[in-house]
């Protein structure tokens, strides 16, 4: 099978104009098939601000009333995901910015409202993506550039993290490509010493973790990160890459590959 | 050849919620191939005011510096571009939201600063557009939906009429289609008088249109709008149809029928 490479970035980059300008020209040169997903950052918290819209947080987790759906609507499907797209397309990489509405591509559900109401936000599965429409862009060299809007089918739009769009895409594509899934947060992988950015642990696999994670080797904040990575590698996702943008800026750095 | 339609709506329509649904359900029930071509309307302007953002206008057109990029590429490329498409999947069209970045759909050329600087808006011609991946969304049942941003191929997104965007697609598409083009405004068509909705002029030539205009049948206001269809009708659009949002939700209304 072929190798298609998602990659994930998170606000981190998108936050920073000169980090994500050097991120895009280097992630343009990838070899293709490839998709990128990316996240919102601050800009959402602060357009919302300037418009005296209060962003409600619950567990670390953003909730999305009908103003706050318009904000970041408007912020990662149009702002950030165009402003992107015409990076990449100034490096000859053919980007499309897609939300899930479009094509159909991801189908949501409203996210129950018990025990927390949290909105406007949409749960998905690997069956919630069209990837019939995903290929038709990747045969064409077009590179799809998600974003974390989806919708309900019956008109609504829906918000999702960018982390879930990603591995839920890579799990779906796993049936027709070789999926390398590459998540870049702000280390340069999991590290055993959190203060110690040379402990990388390059290898993590199902047989491994539980040892690493008995011994507390694993730090409390990437235990998350680890277990979605393995979850995704179980449902048939090739590899999955946990590195800051340096992994893809300066192409020689490594990050910690999970396998199933 | 086979038939095409273009359908261009504006600010009247995109601010009309109930107006703007009942369009969409009707709409995703015309038949295909068809795009979409939508305006933003007054929700650009309200959002820059919420954000302390003046909107400059010189001679009707808004100036686009940086900030007011920022405005639009949202409003347009993201809450209204997404919307509308959630609402077309909710009846069955495989609506695709597209700004001109996307798939280098249209390269715009930014207008030079002299005699007045409108900041970033671009220039096209029907060379701008890339009517190769158009044609490889609507052979795939895909409605494009299109807004008035598109880029410069360097990296620079900019901001133009929607009404050139549609006369522009419309004629770069009609080596490969019968194209009808749908310019949708506040009146049922071309009136001899302006108080009068039932006054339309049911066809203009490039044959009667000198005499209507020397005659002075024709209003002042129209008469920018009738010039642009007759050209796109001389550039090869077959006909090009200006009326009132009834033309699509009752179907059986007219407006007025320009052809060259």
């Amino acid at each position: 099978m072929e190798t298609l490479e998602i990659c994930k970035v998170g606000g981190n980059i998108i936050d920073n104009e000169s980090l994500c300008r050097k991120f895009l020209n280097a992630f343009a040169k990838r070899e293709e098939p490839k998709i990128l997903v990316h996240g919102g950052g601050k800009i959402a918290t602060k357009l919302a601000k300037d418009m005296g819209i209060e962003t409600q947080m619950i567990e670390g987790r953003r909730v999305t009333n009908k103003k706050s759906l318009d904000v970041v609507t408007m912020v990662y499907a149009g702002l950030i995901s165009k402003n992107i797209v015409a990076q990449l397309q100034a490096n000859s990489c053919n980007a499309v910015g897609l939300c899930g509405a479009d094509g159909n591509l991801i189908r949501a559900s409203k996210r129950p409202t018990k025990p927390i109401d949290y909105g406007f936000v949409g749960d998905i599965d690997p069956t919630s993506v069209n990837t019939g429409f995903l290929k038709s862009l990747l045969v064409q060299n077009c590179c799809p550039v998600l974003n974390a809007i989806n919708h309900d089918g019956g008109g609504q739009l829906l918000n999702t993290n960018a982390d879930t769009i990603a591995s839920t895409i890579a799990q779906a594509l796993s049936n027709h490509y070789k999926v390398k899934l590459v998540l870049l947060f702000d280390k340069p992988g999991v590290l055993t010493n959190i203060e110690d950015e040379s402990s990388v642990i390059p290898n993590i696999n199902s047989e491994t973790y539980p040892t690493l994670l008995a011994d507390g080797v694993v730090h409390q904040g990437m235990i998350p990160k680890i277990e979605n990575a393995l979850k995704a590698a179980e449902a048939g996702v090739d590899s999955v890459v946990l590195s800051n943008p340096d992994y893809i800026i300066d192409d020689t750095k490594t990050g910690t590959v999970i396998k199933y």
